[in-house]
Order: C-alpha cells, then sequence, then structure tokens
C-alpha cells in the first residue's frame, strides 16, 4: 500500500515549499519516484489550440514561458535541496487540467498540492485543489496552507 | 515534517478497507497516533440543537445509533486488522463537519478518506471529501475510489 511516484504541484507561491517538503519527506518514506511540476497559467491565442497553425513568434513566446518556468524550478529546487534524481517539469494551461493529465499519463499514484480552503485567496482564485480532487484518476494530498 | 495524529473516516462503504489501508501505511511510515471514525450522517429533530430539551425517547434513539455505529466500527476494526491501539469514534451529525471539527479539537494533523471525484454517485450525494478539503485545518488525503 505504499506510493510509487509521487507528483509535486508548486506554483511559487510562498506555501510552495512547505508543500514540497511533505512531499519529499512522503516520497522518502515510500522508496517512492518524485516528479515536480509547475503549470505556467496559460491560455493559447484563440484558434491557436483548434486548426491554425501557430506562427513562429507565438512558438518563441511558449518556449520563452516553459523556459522562465524552469529557471524558477531549479532556483525552488535548490531552495529546498530537492533530491537531485527529481525530475522537474513545465506544461503551460490550466493548472487542474494539466496536473491531472500529467498525473494520467505519467504513472502517479499520489498528487501532492497546497490548498488555501475556502477561505482568503483561495477562494478568490479558484481552488486548484478542488479540481485536481474532483478529476483526478489518483491520491490527491492537500496540504492545508494557513498564510 | 512527519504526521502525528492520522483521522481515517469512514462510512462502510465498499472502498473504507481500501481507504483505511492506506490511513494505517501511513500512520505506521509516520510513527503517528491512528484515530477511526464514522459519522452517523443525522439530523437532530426540529429545534433539538436550539431551545428545547431533548425528551428521553430522543436520547434513547441516539445512544442506539452511536452503539450500532460503533459495533460496525469494531466488525470493521476486526476485518481491517487495526491496530488494536487505535481509537475508534462515533459521532451523529453532517459528515463533512463532524469529522472537520473531530480533526480540529482532537490535534488531528491528516485526515485521510475516499473521494469518488465528480462523477457517478459521488456527485450525486455530494462531496464529503470536497467539504473536508474546503474547511479542514490540517491536511486532507483523498483516497480515490474508482469503483
Amino acid at each position: 500500500m505504499s506510493y510509487r511516484h509521487v507528483l509535486i504541484a508548486v506554483d511559487f507561491s510562498s506555501a510552495s515549499e512547505h508543500v514540497a517538503r511533505r512531499a519529499i519527506g512522503i516520497s522518502r518514506r515510500n522508496s517512492a519516484v518524485l516528479s515536480l511540476l509547475h503549470v505556467v497559467d496559460y491560455l493559447p491565442p484563440l484558434g491557436f489550440a483548434d486548426d491554425l497553425l501557430p506562427t513562429p513568434a507565438l512558438l518563441v513566446n511558449e518556449k520563452e514561458l516553459i523556459g522562465h518556468g524552469m529557471a524558477s524550478l531549479e532556483t525552488f529546487a535548490r531552495k529546498i535541496d530537492l533530491p537531485a534524481d527529481t525530475a522537474r517539469h513545465v506544461r503551460l494551461g490550466a493548472p487542474h487540467q494539466e496536473i491531472v493529465e500529467f498525473a494520467r499519463t505519467q504513472g502517479v499514484d499520489l498528487i501532492v498540492l497546497g490548498s488555501h480552503g475556502r477561505h482568503g485567496l483561495g477562494r478568490l482564485l479558484g481552488s486548484t485543489a478542488n479540481s485536481v480532487l474532483n478529476h483526478a484518476a489518483c491520491d490527491v494530498l492537500a496540504v492545508r496552507i494557513t498564510a
């Protein structure tokens, strides 16, 4: 009954370190593979995903977003002493969709992410944790963020 | 970063055993205290909670409900080989409220419960996992129930 592949989803908010440390502890106690994912909240230009070919300018833009995200992940990883063999991933899109999709395709059996609950900023922004809980095919650990 | 007090909330649905085994594994790996809680979904008679004194008949009825719940918990505990030192609790009320309240007053730092997600029966019944996630002051592990 132990987990084999633990996914940490972080948004670089002030609580991400707390969430990540929880997940690192769990992956150690389960001898699980650990993956770190940051989703750049991004809506592709209208038509992009449907039938228009992306222009080179748009492609460069998305590559830049991913590059920035990856650089932020590296900084974050150093800050929390992330185990060196942890895979780091950046995706563009709606965070809850990308997290659920990543977990489904990568064989993740536990998603760890922060939850603000219904109060404060979390409520205004809509809760990624709630959406992931409702749609993930695997277990979800919502780490309470009190700040 | 390990958990000290893990709460299993069970409703005796077919998936409760899976949820409980997850929680037992987690409490072992964290050397945490484990508590088992079943909430009898129960709405007190109108006025009962406000200003009327409970009649003896109502008290007996509630005691019976708790007694039945406790007997079911014992049967369940034997079935899953629950560690003998696990405290068993029965509460009457709205499950999500009672779970959150129990956790808050008993110093629980991880609530483990099943989640059906948004599809099927879980959606019709409303999701206890979602409500707990939104109101708990501690971490919440939603164990995915696929059946």
